[in-house]
């Protein structure tokens, strides 16, 4: 484990909660190194929280301890887990804020996750070299427990016990699963076109889509959303003067306004529909007909 | 002490201020662990920031030093302090924003101090084991000080000091009351009925009142805030369908709606009065007469 | 080089973007000490962030890391630049950002930097004790660079490997001047007044110009803006009742009300004018002529 703790919640930047969090870490371990992630998270969206998560964890240094409360069932039956991967270690409520990365984590371990079943929460099943328990040993806990702030009296210590190197195991019994929130794919027609979704809008007003460079067919492109076509992906936001795709630093197909915001200039949302079709090989033109009047 | 600084302000987060009090701070000890606890406090919202610090400041490790800058009278004749209690250390104007860390303090040492008197300020008397000190020896602050900046001056390098250690005393003299405002405090009607208020709202629109889980009456309790009444408290915020009323992370009794925000769905604001009345146990009924004419 | 790194973006505080940032610094060098100076720079607002970096900047260790990505241009020709001052040390796009902040560090090094061309952008001459360096040197960036997020993938490597003492040579080739935007100074009238601006507008609503203490004429000076005028100068914030001038923590001159908001109260804007004038000594008067027909 690094002594890295990242923070990712829905508690806003006004009130002392995230303090709170970071007091209770440090109480623990003086030495860990405390970064934000996000405050704002809209309350209670889960979705959001793991996409969030998803787009920064990767960077950090491996076996940094990630902490999400986004946690609208605090205090009801609902685990806490703590989830080892090859590469980091997460602890947040059971609750899906870990879609994205374990799904992730999985992935890169060959297993097929692709199969989740649709609906509006699944299991995802989890195995080497991912480790999960759910949170239970209240040893790792503070002394006074809350039922209304487990950020705070659970998984912030747990976490800054996992920081001084507590094996996971002693956090609490083995899980063989966790919640998830079915990944919202994109489709292919029978033509080849790819119809995806805007999944994330950021302050930018980039518009963020759940197609990857890798997914993209070859050649040129053509990305259309709403009344909208874009020709062709540029390789920056600097390029042209308006709309523009692109695959941003994330590996995702984005659309974006050059010096400018695409959510706004599109008023486009998160859900809107977004497709992607290979534009065929201009056939070389015929040389025109000689004009033989002249 | 501990090295541990945290930091409560009304600076917003968009200025290079909140920064500049860092820089400082990491010029005298380049070791200090800073945290923030807020920077959005209401400009000059005094009664705000010592809330906010009071909801936050226990969780730290002891000897935490907690620097506060809501500071409408910077660079006038009101007093910069010091504080040191057997749990922590405070720097901050001497203008209220200590007043419920120190009541506390105070009162954890068999103080007295609830009969602080009513008006727009007051003074609180300190003792043992709470220290003091006026700052007033400049060989702690910044060379040059401004008028208008003493967070960066005085404030901060004052707490970085401490932070290595050097005494409470050196920084200027001993001083016996500080500055507090009045805490609204509850009442209790004769018929038993706690007559409360909200003093804070949080993030989730959660409303926060100046009542404790120690102050309520036992048994089944109603609470009443506008025209809306609700039965009994729950136990989290994932409890029940719409408005509830529970015990907060503070140990306060908070009105709060499931996956919702109470602020905007009772249209409620701070200084708002909320009621707390025991439910009486029901008689238990007496069997219907038998209707004999069947 | 101090082992501090400073962080200014306009990349708001809800995306995982700054996180990301952040990891990759920690990535390489784990006793990396992070501070943000400010995030919600307007997007692609170079002046804005130029400014908030230079009003902080100047209170940091010496030696201090000061990585700026406010970056329309990522991607494209523009360069990415290493400055090392006698005092700081700068990591961000060639595109302004560094105006203010290299400008003093010539100008302290006696070099003339007034004479900078009107424009829209100019060329700012450097040269000892000032190095810069354009970055070339894959080495120091990560692994993969996306052409959307040189934050992450060039500037944060770069800061942490200059943070571990890296030469600034092994960043890339010597440049001998940066892109700068032409600073406004303000203007002096035949007849003393100077005619200055509002160059940034701060979080409390004070409006803060381009004059500084050393510019004001000597004596008691009158301040005006739009159709108001204060006479002389008030020490602090908490002077007075309602409009009043002062010289701000950074030594300018700044328009603030007490208790209140010169935003809001004047309804001002960045760019409005200032007019500052020497106010005459009042010739002692004459003693009024007796009136001898009384």
């Amino acid at each position: 484990m690094s002594s890295v703790i990242t923070l990712t919640t829905d508690f806003g930047l006004h009130d002392g909660y995230v303090a709170s969090i970071k007091g209770a870490i440090l109480s623990v371990n003086p030495d860990a190194v405390l970064v934000d992630i996000s405050h704002t998270i809209e309350p209670q969206f889960i979705e959001q929280a793991a996409f969030v998560l998803a787009s920064a964890y990767h960077v950090f240094p491996p076996g940094t301890i990630h902490v999400v409360v986004v946690d609208p069932g605090v205090g009801t039956e609902r685990r806490a887990l703590a989830v080892k991967t090859s590469g980091a270690c997460f602890v947040a409520p059971d609750n899906g804020v870990l879609t994205y990365v374990i799904t992730r984590a999985m992935e890169e371990a060959d297993f097929v996750t692709r199969g989740v079943s649709a609906g509006s929460s699944t299991e995802l099943a989890i195995g080497d070299p991912v480790d999960a328990v759910n949170l239970t040993n209240r040893r790792y806990w503070r002394q006074a427990v809350s039922n209304t702030f487990h950020g705070r009296d659970v998984f912030a210590p747990v976490a800054a016990h996992l920081s001084l190197k507590v094996p996971l195991g002693d956090m609490g019994e083995a899980v063989k699963s966790i919640t998830a929130f079915p990944i919202a794919r994109f489709r292919t027609e029978p033509d080849g076109t790819l119809i995806g979704k805007i999944i994330y809008v950021d302050h930018f007003g980039n518009l963020i889509t759940n197609i990857t460079s890798r997914d993209l067919p070859k050649g040129t492109i053509s990305v259309q959303t709403g009344n909208r076509t874009i020709a062709g992906l540029s390789r920056t936001y600097g390029e042209g003067e308006g709309l523009l795709a692109l695959i941003g630093s994330d590996g995702r197909l984005e659309i974006a306004v050059h010096n400018g915001n695409a959510e706004t200039y599109l008023k486009a949302h998160a859900g809107d529909e977004v497709r992607v079709k290979a534009v065929p090989e201009p056939v070389p033109a015929e040389p025109p007909p000689e004009d033989k009047t002249s």
